[in-house]
């Protein structure tokens, strides 16, 4: 049984009812009978996953994305999300997956997980996929400051994390600017892209802009959490913009019962939405913590509970600890 | 002749061949008898549009994107780019369409055409087609500071150009932001929205995350010139990312030699093309500047055009110039 997974669940405070977050994750562990499941959440709305062998721990306090910072790290003791992180640390499970607050749970992840020696602040990473490949993109929104040492770090983790989990011998690493030529772009990025462009154990390729996201010419993409967060909040909703074009097309063109229409446009819409839809990670900290999208549906959950078995097979933590750069 | 619309258009230094610029804009005019054009750039490249009605200005140098600005604000003293902007300043067109650097087109516009007296520095502003009808976003890149000033006088512009091109009684103006809670984002975004608010003329809204730019909620979306451009190239991306996976799914699915298919598939991609490869346009000038995507082809310049004839009839520096802000 060495190769058990064992995935923690918060199944409180996200947009998801808990209802469609458990079906997702049974469907998920039907797929994968190495993963053991730890939900944590209100016991009566749990009760029926210990049927299929997964084990539930009751808690009844859930953390919404209106509460302050302050007032949920001194106030919310006994959140589901804190006892989830909580059993990360003490090594009770492999990681947690949360659909909750990304800024909560950023704090309490801060509060209650190590960091690794190396790294000063945890970042968000997450993968897309390109037209030759993955790509990967950090940091996505936990850090909004723009700052050389933190953009350094990034560029470090993100490196580690493409080696570990994209199994790459020299990942391309690239800086978000808003344009390729020298002269573009902020000062700091400068002086970032001048630090990375000397540090012989990174790959560093120079500027990407947003729109070259896709098109296979970087392996990962460090931007500040602002940028960051702006890039993927502007692809998904370019990618809804789509399915509304798509559909409302289909619709015209008297395609909309056309059972082959369909099933090309659903096919389309997967794609697409894996883009914005799937599962983000918390790096740079000694445990796993996958952060699911807030307004997921049940594959949403089996994507992000995918990344979390990913992460512990390819041991993120321990390859990021043991990473040195020079 | 009181309503003839006088367009200049820049036809060097972009990726576009002239040749297709040229095309793009006699099949523009052929629709729109009313604007008569005037091409700056190389004679023998040029010639052909005297035989339809226009007119040449011949200049023969051209701004690369990878030359400094200090070298074109001092060196180029002749550029295709200048000399369409110092006809706009000399009112001998009514508007300028250049497909040229953005960086460039932004110094020499500052160089060549005055400010309006309530605004200190151009923004650029686009439109994009949401679910619910156009939404404009500003800056896309004129500006990368994130200042307190600029952003209030960027909502201003944004507020008065939706009035005068979107004929809408009380724009809803927002701020982007990485989250619609109240803690979200930096500080100065939270005293930019304060001051927004307290502002009797401005129908502020309050803040935007970029997943809903295209949903209705707002009319003008204000942002750093870093953030927006960012926002302006992900959606890029997304939509280039789109066509690539309906292209895919289409032959997939053996549909890539089915007329009705393909012609949804254009339409899809003609509908989302119009998303990224508009025109934008540099505002807060005492003049009309348009900016065509540098990789567009003759429907990009088409739109462009058409933007410029729009501001035209709209007048809009007069009417942003004559706007209080109180």
């Amino acid at each position: 049984m060495a190769d058990l997974c064992r995935i923690g669940i918060d199944t409180l405070g996200s947009e998801t009812p808990t209802s469609e977050i458990v079906q997702g994750a049974l469907d998920f562990a039907r797929g994968h009978e190495e993963c053991q499941l730890v939900f944590v959440g209100r016991e009566d709305e749990l009760r029926c996953v210990r049927e299929f062998g997964h084990s539930v721990v009751p808690c009844e306090e859930s953390i919404s994305q209106y509460e302050s910072l302050i007032g949920i790290l001194r106030h919310k003791r006994n959140s589901s999300m804190k006892v989830g992180l909580q059993l990360v640390a003490a090594s009770k499970i492999d990681a947690v997956v949360s659909t909750g607050d990304t800024g909560a749970l950023m704090a309490l992840s801060r509060q209650v997980i190590p960091m690794l020696p190396q790294f000063d602040r945890p970042s968000i990473i997450k993968r897309f996929d390109g037209k030759r490949g993955p790509v990967w993109m950090l940091d996505l929104g936990a850090n909004i400051i723009r700052k050389l040492s933190l953009l350094v770090q990034f560029a470090q983790m993100g490196s580690a994390y493409a080696k570990a989990i994209g199994r790459l011998e020299r990942p391309r690493i690239s800086l978000l600017n808003i344009g390729s030529e020298a002269r573009k772009g902020p000062q700091v990025l400068r002086e970032v892209a001048s630090m990375l462009s000397r540090t012989a154990s990174l790959n560093f390729v120079g500027y990407t802009e947003a729109d070259q996201l896709f098109d296979g010419t970087t392996d990962v993409v460090v931007a500040d959490g602002f940028s960051g967060n702006v890039a993927l909040k502007s692809i998904e909703g370019a990618i809804g913009i789509s399915h509304y074009f798509i559909e409302g097309e289909l619709r015209a063109a008297g395609l909309d019962d056309s059972e082959l229409a369909i099933s090309v446009a659903q096919r389309v819409r997967d794609k697409l939405s894996a883009q914005a839809y799937n599962g983000a990670s918390l790096i740079g900290l000694n445990g796993i913590v996958v952060k699911s999208h807030g307004r997921t549906d049940r594959v949403g959950i089996g994507s992000a509970l995918r990344l979390a078995k990913e992460e512990i097979k390819a041991g993120v933590p321990s390859f990021l600890k043991s990473f040195q750069f020079s």
